[in-house]
């Protein structure tokens, strides 16, 4: 459910708060020209300032929010608004992307898909200026390795390009990690449609809900970013070249496809949800028939049986011999029109076999 | 339910209507400059004067709207419009801004959600202009001591900047009180969410629709105030500074996300609702399987029993040593048989347990 | 339901359709000045002549569209379009404003809450120009009391302004009317929301249907005013004075918080429905449970001394002595144990009391 | 169901296609002046050529699509664009206006509505250019007769006017018509309103479901001409003169209310569709009802009478004088408590009666 | 369900995704002036680049995507940019057009409906510039053959005009493919309108959703071709010529009028499945009716019956000689009282027979 790490209402703007499950800012900088790559773990204030002195493009991430003081420090070296940091810090945030006086502040929302098919989501915020880019992650641990590897590798524009590509790549490397979890939950959906038909078990609504949840869940998640891409390629940002803007307009086109891809699912999940409702209304009438059937046979064969139970001194049917017999053959015919009602009706043989196979 | 305090239709513009229950205005003037704060408790309109004259920033905070001849007194010392003022005492008004000649007007809506979780809406009307703050609310106590606390503090740029920049710190405390509210409901949802598939009470009902009530009272008041902090971010008001506007934009992100997370709820809600409505269908599925199955397999039973409870002379098997226990025996065989079907069918055995655990 | 007089398709653009039951005019003509009022019942076509030559404001209000010859003669005096003549005849017409050569019309819709709470709605076309009003009212009786009262009195701007102030006091007027509906709707949903849970009958289905209808037609003569009172805000029209159109945002003002509560309502009465249904099958639930109680109880018992009233010769239980009460203990025993299968299901002691309470 | 006359995909753009059924054309040429009429029935291409050569206006209709070389003849005469000529012989085609270089064409649908209540739905296609109006529809007989006549008669503006005004008057006809259809549609709402209360067959969903059909259907026909005729009101062709549209905005506003209350109608019948919902849960509430009260009430007896029926040999209550009549004493008193359950439980006496009158 | 060939997230832009079963591609070249055609099948790159040096126009035709280094080549020669030449090669890509400096890029979506009535949805991808059209297919055989017969022919437009009219005129065939679905699935709709009413099995629910979601399918394939083809009408790109423009202009109505039409069925799936689901309740209740009357007539008559089968010594009724003809005609009067109470309820004879038949 929603939880936002706001401070008091009424507090200074600005105000960071600090959750008691942060975790510790680790600090990775890559600096790398188009010849070189250098890569510094655990950096501290001091290499940054030292790295950024250095010609080059920097790339630093952060994963963990849990010192303020950290995060104010590095804030004042990149020169970032009081209000920007409050946004990257209070998590979670609506992706937006804003244009400051240095750089650029992308805020989007990262999606993990694990194996097991839940879907965690994590904020990144992402600033970018002149030859540098500053990633604020949440959590240890990202999808962002495959951008690392191209910056490694040295093939393609990513060296040579400037800082606002690096920010491309990452923005859209996240984008791109939503096409999985909408895949993964089509392909949900259409093994609960199968299994729907055939039980009708409250494990069954629970997963539809549980789906449509993760479903408005990344909608929330991409929707506000398909509008901030959409800025970038417009050319709002002067932070982003012209040459960028055409992947930007790429990317744009995939987070218009995923959002699609995403109202499509939402369709099919209410669907599926009516499917549930009224297969769970035809088996009640099965219930019904059986028991209707059953209760109309027997109900008044007992009754006629009732009678000739009773203990009446004069009953004359009761001596004769044929009686019983011709007793047992009544029943018997009066169980047979029964029978017959039912079939005419529709309510034994034809139809009743298509819905219990 | 919706009252407004309105006059009767046709009244002459800038009727006002005081209700039987408004409180006596209690009006507390505050008047603070970069070095030092006073505050006035129970000020009159002569100390007001007086104060106006003195130099600094002077917020004036009226609670209780039960005196009309000192409201109007008010409202010609700081010359405001007749419509205004309108706004102000007759409660309800749609939250927006206005431009005046003097002064902007924007109309509020206060969330105050107390720890029982019940949601209280207020409105706050406040007139901000030249050197001064003008708050009018309904009832005494607010959500603004923190704003307080921050002007007598004198830490940041609160004593500092203009009376834009105090309005903006007023309405951006009113907005971020939806956060308490929206998490509270959020939080309530899940809840209810869990204990929905368990039972089934009319209590669970009446919550919910409290709930979807709430979220639609909520709704009401945050979304019109997002297209009002809109329009001081966009510059349309000459009373708000562009330095303020950026802190009006970090207003208006709070705005749109609570707007979001409302309108998540909402959709859930209705989810809820849905579970709900199949979660009794399916506990009638399961009544109607126990009746069916207890029926199906007694009926027949008691109408063999019944044949063999008739009075006729010759009943041949009633003497046969062993048609007694044949009979015992069939019936259980019958039985047997009943009880299969139903495991085939799934009623009994394989389905049922999860259903009723 | 709908019905317009509309001439049959294919006539003359301009066509009146007088209806049998339109009911003859009444002209009522009242001239002000800044310092006296003059009123003429039952006015003729040559006294509105002599009238207009005179100095001062002239309002016309015509109640009644029943005589063509008349209304033709005092349209011609006026110089009204026929297709404006057409708009006020052939009623209903959808609210709207449009500028003509000499005047402004404003199709309005009047609405009329009457004690026992049910809403007539009855059109008000309202043309006003230099120096005049022109009302044309389907029926005699009105809501504009009050405005007529303000004119005699003479105090506030009325008498002193010019006839666009006439005007919008007249609107403003009609708008506001639709408060006390909406209010009433208000509290009778609330009302039949308390009434929901614990009454299904179909009386309730029929209430809240009728309330429904109402908030539909409430809709759909507020929502087209809002725009046509919102063009002449934004001063589209020349009869409009500056300083008019400042009351006209007012009155804009209530014509959206009108449809906001109009629309919060029509939400609120679906809900209502669905509510309403759950309510349904929540009983039907309880009837079902009740049914299989007594049901699974008693037709094992019966089975049971149905075996004993077989007349087989050689039953030996029947002989004991003790197997009479034996079966009887045994018939506790299984009554028992059925007994504590529902209250562990939850069917009786726990959940049955809330819900039949 | 949709069925568009459309050449095979990837035909010649302008390929007709002439269905089957359609009839052959029957040409009538109307030609007026200020001072006389003259119309000729059956005209051929030669005749029409003659008379547009004559001073006046021309109006030439043409009565079914059957004959693909006579249309293209005709459509050469006045210089249609082969794919306007498509767009009136491939029927039907979406409603809209176009300029082309000679003429101005109008697509419209047309609405004709038996005294039976079903509602046919035809496409007139008009140009309009100088001097001459140009008609296509696809079967004989319409609904601009009335038109017809004003041409006759002569007063008004019609013979007077260009072109463009009887181009006008054809389409004001054409949408006005709409308003019969869909106050029939109103009418029979609220007859089906009154019957759901008391009759759930099927048969009245089947009218229901009819009814929204017939409303989708008209409101696809009403929505595009909206947009359509708004077009010619704007101003955007050079064909409408200004004086025209004038006459054009009654037309829209027409169209704007039809579309208004086809909207508010299926509102309705949705509403209705949900009431029969309601109606039929509350059906069966109570037959449920019933079934609970007989069985709870006599299954009970029935086992105390099965009972005393069985035949152990030391049964003393049978052989005690009294036990007889206190038996069915306790039978009585068994019934009687049950009846007051139920009456407590407001399911005999209270609600019921209601429910079934 | 959705599928996506996307490389993982993070590639570099442009990696294209050749799926294992991709085809290989199989190229047809066509090169045609005013005066003759020639057609290459199976081209290799040297044939297409000596046809590119003639005069003529070309049509390269590419149904295949499974040789990444063929269609890299294929690229580079025709100057396509890499992300253009992704969004080929990664199916699906949502609908779009985008303006390139040599060419225009046109993203379709080709339907194939087989006889079976299974829709077949396929990627086509079109880029045209000066003098050639080149088109990308993922799989063999499509719908274009009457184009290519039009090249073929010679007549009308096609072999004088430039490549833009031979891109509209496979743009055009590919939308007006959308035509024949839509019909047969409004005739489908109609079938199972007729059918839902006799029969409820889980077929036809099966039925229903497939429609909806083959609709939805349809919907998302020609929605955004609607805007990609309005963005060519309003001439944004510079590749299309003035005269070709108004034959796309046809080309938007008709995805207007399918947007329409999909929408209008999707309504009535939607109606139909709440067809389904009433009727599904209408069966139910017409079930509960029969084991209630059944019920309701015989459990009484049971009981009266069990009362005289006692066995107490001292029932002075057993000895009455009339006392068994009179019960047995108290039980038909029971009976006869029962019966009258149904029908009055209407639960026999008036209603049922509808229902049933």
């Amino acid at each position: 459910m929603f939880h936002k790490q706001h401070p008091p209402a009424g507090s200074r703007p600005g105000t960071l708060v600090i959750s008691d499950n942060a975790l510790p800012p680790r600090i990775t900088a890559m600096l790398y020209t188009k010849d070189d790559v250098h890569v510094h773990e655990s950096a501290d204030i001091e290499t940054l300032q030292t790295l950024r002195a250095q010609p080059g493009k920097l790339w630093i991430d952060v994963q963990g929010l849990g010192d303020e003081q950290l995060l104010r420090t590095l804030a004042a070296e990149f020169k970032i608004h009081s209000l920007a940091l409050e946004d990257v810090i209070n998590v979670p945030q609506r992706p937006k992307t804003e244009e400051f006086d240095l750089h650029q502040l992308y805020i989007s929302r990262m999606v993990k898909l694990d194996e097991r098919g839940s879907v965690d989501i994590e904020q990144v915020s992402i600033f970018f200026g002149e030859n540098f880019v500053l990633t604020f992650q949440e959590l240890y641990g990202d999808v962002l390795d495959p951008v690392r590897q191209r910056i490694h590798q040295g093939a393609g524009p990513m060296r040579k390009s400037g800082s606002d590509y690096l920010a491309y790549a990452i923005i859209d490397t996240i984008i791109d990690h939503y096409y999985p979890a909408v895949e993964f939950i089509s392909n949900a959906l259409e093994r609960v449609e199968t299994q729907v038909m055939n039980d009708v078990s409250q494990d069954i609504l629970a997963t539809i809900n549980r789906m449509k949840r993760t479903l408005l869940d990344l909608r929330r998640g991409i929707w506000p970013q398909r509008d901030a891409v959409n800025a970038l390629v417009r050319g709002d940002s002067p932070f982003v070249s012209k040459d960028v803007r055409v992947y930007f307009r790429d990317c744009y086109d995939h987070a218009v496809q995923i959002v699609d891809v995403i109202d499509a699912s939402r369709d099919i999940a209410s669907n599926l949800f009516n499917t549930y409702l009224s297969v769970v209304s035809n088996r009640m009438n099965e219930v019904m028939k059986v028991l209707t059937i059953m209760a109309s046979i027997f109900i008044p064969l007992t009754f006629m049986a009732g009678v000739y139970g009773m203990n009446f001194s004069d009953m004359p049917e009761l001596s004769y011999k044929w009686a019983y017999p011709a007793l047992l053959v009544s029943m018997l015919f009066v169980a047979g029109v029964m029978l017959l009602y039912f079939r005419r009706k529709g309510w034994i043989g034809r139809t009743a076999p298509p819905a219990d196979d």
